[in-house]
């Protein structure tokens, strides 16, 4: 799953470091022998934001366990208290680095790009996978507009739909510094977890305001985002992803109307998430595919 | 334009009256004679919400001036800074009513809603026009993901798709109660203005994110409604309206680009959103509509 495999072994490392030591230039490094021979660069560096559990915790296992190298920057809010990343970390100790990143403290989200470009220098893959969709006592799934409260749909707005675009907005250097190099794939990838119910021609049950306008926003977004990527011609594809019903802390409560095989376990769903996005061309910026590639409707 | 001409005269007042002291009802009136022959329902009782300037202050204008009969509710931040209101309010004493909304404030849209339903008892139209693009210093259509502020998105999602959806909320009742009764309509409608630049997948120019994604994120809002209402079979249609590119402080800073001809005035973007409202049927409920009635994607 990496070119040094692909291409037959050794004689690919010149050219490899060749690379690594580009990606230090447009990131700005000097390009000492020390710091580019502590870095393996086959694989290249994923950031999965929002990954203490669920969605995002099984990425950053499959991209750690899947890949024989290849770094994972893993992002959450609280690194300390992330018990199932720790496990992780202490298995593949030298692959992962565990990042504190709030989406609603934009600080928080410059100091991890900062972090990031100082030890990498670049990015192949960014995964936003935060999102809310209920929170005992403060935000609930709306069943009728009366219940609609103004502070439910800016929380969900800032977490869901801001917070993705900041991450995106810093991160944009790291992105067009990566491109597809080190990886199987011939561009960056940024993939956003959105929800099928954020579609506006899909929308047959109503419900949920304050989540579906909030990933609908975030499809906007991604989408333009990817206009002005495409533009740039940079080597970077935005996509958005419908996961399916996985079986996660949050659709935990609404499980029970789901019908039978529809409930995903996150093995299965990330799999096929992660199949979408290592096949994911030029052509496929600004898409919004579901967990079985099929593309949903905006 | 109303039944009373329609039918032939004075044979229809009792059906009217019936229908006025129907409304009373519904809303929680006492039917006393005094309150139903103070009011004349012919016309039915529009609202447009952010009204002071621009597209709402055409609606009110020509609501006002094209039909014989009929109640308009205009409201805005500051009736009192409202000059050109105050100017039709001389024209039109007995049938405009000013009053104080803030969309951002959710107490003056229940106290409006409080107010309206005190004084007719329903609503047969509500037109939400509010909208921000730009406000020096505070808000600038962003060019590129660079520019892209938290506060700016956090704003124009608060303005441009949280009030809306707030008012609708807060109206429901009474526009329950409306119907089409005393206008040429079959339902009472609400027509919320969004934007053609709102469209995923119109979107291929990128930038303006905090905008369009406000518009977005309105527009799956409003769909979301729609369903409900539909599902519980009110006499309500809520429609999206895209009024063209309109000649008013709005669209000002960014007229250059506007191709030859293509550059509205108010009164004629107002005079073709009226015709759509006019003849909005059931089956429209949840559509978007450009102001030559072309049905815009998502």
């Amino acid at each position: 799953m990496n070119t040094l495999a692909k291409s037959g072994g050794a004689l690919l490392i010149s050219p490899s470091l060749a690379t690594a030591l580009r990606r230090m230039r447009v990131a700005g490094f000097a390009t000492s022998s020390s710091s580019s021979s502590s870095l393996n660069w086959e694989g290249g560096v994923s950031m999965v934001q929002g990954a203490s559990r669920g969605i995002g915790l099984e990425f950053v296992r499959q991209l750690l366990e899947k890949y024989q190298k290849g770094y994972v920057v893993a992002t959450c809010r609280n690194p300390k208290e992330a018990t199932s990343l720790s496990d992780l970390k202490n298995r593949f100790s030298e692959r992962l680095l565990i990042q504190k990143l709030d989406v609603t403290d934009e600080t928080t989200i410059e100091e991890s790009a900062e972090s990031v470009r100082e030890r990498y220098g670049s990015l192949n893959l960014l995964i936003n996978a935060t999102g809310i969709l209920s929170i005992p006592g403060v935000l609930q799934p709306e069943t009728t507009l009366n219940k609609v409260e103004k502070s439910s749909l800016m929380l969900a707005y800032e977490v869901n739909a801001v917070g993705p675009i900041l991450v995106m907005k810093h991160m944009w250097p790291l992105l067009k510094a990566g491109g597809g190099s080190g990886t199987e794939r011939e561009v960056a990838v940024v993939a956003n977890l959105s929800a099928r119910v954020g579609s506006i021609g899909d929308n047959r049950l109503g419900g949920w305001h304050s989540y579906r306008a909030s990933k609908t926003a975030l499809n906007q977004l991604t989408k333009n985002v990817s206009v002005e990527m495409g533009r740039r011609k940079d080597p970077v594809v935005c996509i958005l992803l419908h996961p399916g019903t996985v079986d996660t802390d949050l659709s935990r409560p609404f499980q029970r109307n789901v019908p039978e095989g529809k409930l995903f376990t996150k093995e299965y769903s990330v799999e096929k998430l992660l199949h979408i996005i290592n096949n994911a061309k030029r052509q496929d910026n600004g898409k919004f595919f579901a967990w079985d590639g099929q593309e949903i409707p905006w």
